[in-house]
């Protein structure tokens, strides 16, 4: 957790949303919705979700004022309109959000992936487009469901727009501010951009965790392995506990960027092979110096940030 | 750390090395040689080590009595002498033990990986090789030097031992005796076994975060990669900032294990991508369940240990 106080400035003592509507109250949209009703930003907040049962534990705990029975119920009256739901159903979701939220209502998401995303909202939105302010949070964990959620979440994290040119400027401030009041630092760039970025820092390595998890199972000698796994390889697959629909649909929205970054990253296990095969001791040790180096230099980074 | 009082058992009150030598006073042999010290295992420690300035560390923090200045003098009247240099360097110091130290000197050594270690061993000591039991506390961490010894390092840890057939049984028990007394739990196994186990479970991964690292460094857009790099890929690539001479020795030292799994993972990845490209969405979330379940099930044998 981090040591700094939350961060709410400008939006202390303003509700600057009279009705949100959360799309998916998982671990994203659950500790949204909390954060911004902890710091009392919204006045009421409607959820909607494929499961009943996260939906009641969600109104339980606190995170939304009121269960909808479905999207046109959720949607109905909101000024902003939270996606976080798994990629695969914003299409969906978005032709639901045309028919029935109200003509200025704000929509914005949480998509890992943005540049697909976008192109659906593009075509399912038609000239309400503009309206739309593509998002990304970055910030999780392996956890999900409304159970895992958190109102302190995204205080000091990244939250990353990736606005367009036609994007309404007063949208982009409300989620901009909206993210801020949460907490999170906002940053703007290209979806493409985006989408590179994010297939290197997580998509890629959520593959490889997953790879070394697979690759583990197959192995003899399951009971010594998994006594020993107990440090190491429990940290590093960490990841691999992630939920399997969020994941499928990631790698699939981002397709391109995720393939040519896991046939990047078997290129460089091929540098790493080739070093070790022919016994090249210093080349090995070089390669080995220079990624301690960056991996130095970025942990350095990180610790220079949070001062 | 762990919340379990450290297991002194039958070596409480009782000095059983008279004498121990350690060669290579860093992270591991400096903690074990803490260790020892802290529960009155041992009565005295010389130490020798190529970096004189991490010597005179390891003696002002007490990890050793004695800075030795050759491996001459610190085996000299050594009942039990670790090798806890990294493995490069193993051929050399048991050339020197096998000329300096008592003729009934145990000697042990910490290598990640076994098989080539005690092909060395074997050679190098000749009639002495019973008397030397190979040895691999399976506990660590990125850091290294004298300045990150721990005394506790090893509490809760496994340390395998993979003794042969013409192992002398006396000089097993007493090695086996001093991981016991450091807290660790001991796991016998074959050599073999040890070096596939142990390329699996931590050289592959070190491999993987070597190559996200160096990856990492060759994307467009550094500063927004770390910036956002700071969550998960901090974590996962942790392991990357460890000492790159102990980590091309391991590489080399298993070459033949850290090789087939190397490919073996590209493989993997292969599987991967052809669910991703084929967009094979029933495919690619069974094999994202797959590996769930499986880094599900490791955590909660790891917590069952735990209890």
């Amino acid at each position: 957790m981090s040591l700094h106080p939350v961060t709410v400035s400008e939006s202390k003592d303003t509700t600057f949303i009279e009705h949100l509507a959360v799309l998916g109250v998982g671990l994203i949209g659950g500790s949204l919705a909390a954060s911004l009703k902890k710091r009392d930003c919204v006045k009421h907040v409607s959820g909607y979700g494929r499961s009943q049962a996260n939906l009641t534990l969600a109104s339980r705990l606190g995170l939304i004022d009121k269960v909808s029975n479905s999207v046109e119920e959720a949607v109905r009256g909101a000024d902003v309109v939270l996606i976080a739901s798994p990629i695969g159903a914003i299409g969906e979701l978005l032709d639901e959000i045309r028919q029935h939220a109200p003509k200025k209502a704000i929509v914005t998401d949480v998509g890992s992936a943005k540049a697909g995303v976008i192109a659906i909202a593009e075509s399912a939105l038609g000239d309400r487009f503009p309206l739309f302010v593509p998002g990304h949070p970055v910030a999780g964990s392996e956890r999900s469901g409304a159970s895992a959620a958190d109102p302190e979440l995204f205080v000091d994290h990244w939250a990353v727009l990736t606005p367009l040119n036609e994007t309404d400027p007063d949208a982009l401030r409300i989620v901009r501010r909206m993210w801020e009041a949460a907490g999170a630092k906002v940053k703007m760039m290209t979806p493409e951009a985006h989408d590179r970025l994010l297939a290197m820092i997580s998509h890629l390595p959520h593959a490889t965790a997953y790879g070394l998890t697979m690759q583990l199972a197959r192995q003899d000698g399951r009971d010594d392995l998994f006594d020993l796994a107990a440090g190491g390889f429990l940290d590093i697959t960490r990841i691999a506990s992630s939920d399997p629909v969020m994941w499928r649909d990631i790698f699939i929205d981002n397709r391109d960027e995720v393939l040519s970054l896991i046939a990047e990253h078997k290129n460089v296990l091929s540098e790493l092979e080739a070093l070790i095969e022919t016994r090249d001791l210093a080349g090995l040790e070089g390669w080995c110096a220079e990624a301690k180096r960056i991996r130095d230099r970025l942990a350095k980074h990180v610790s220079d940030q949070e001062l």
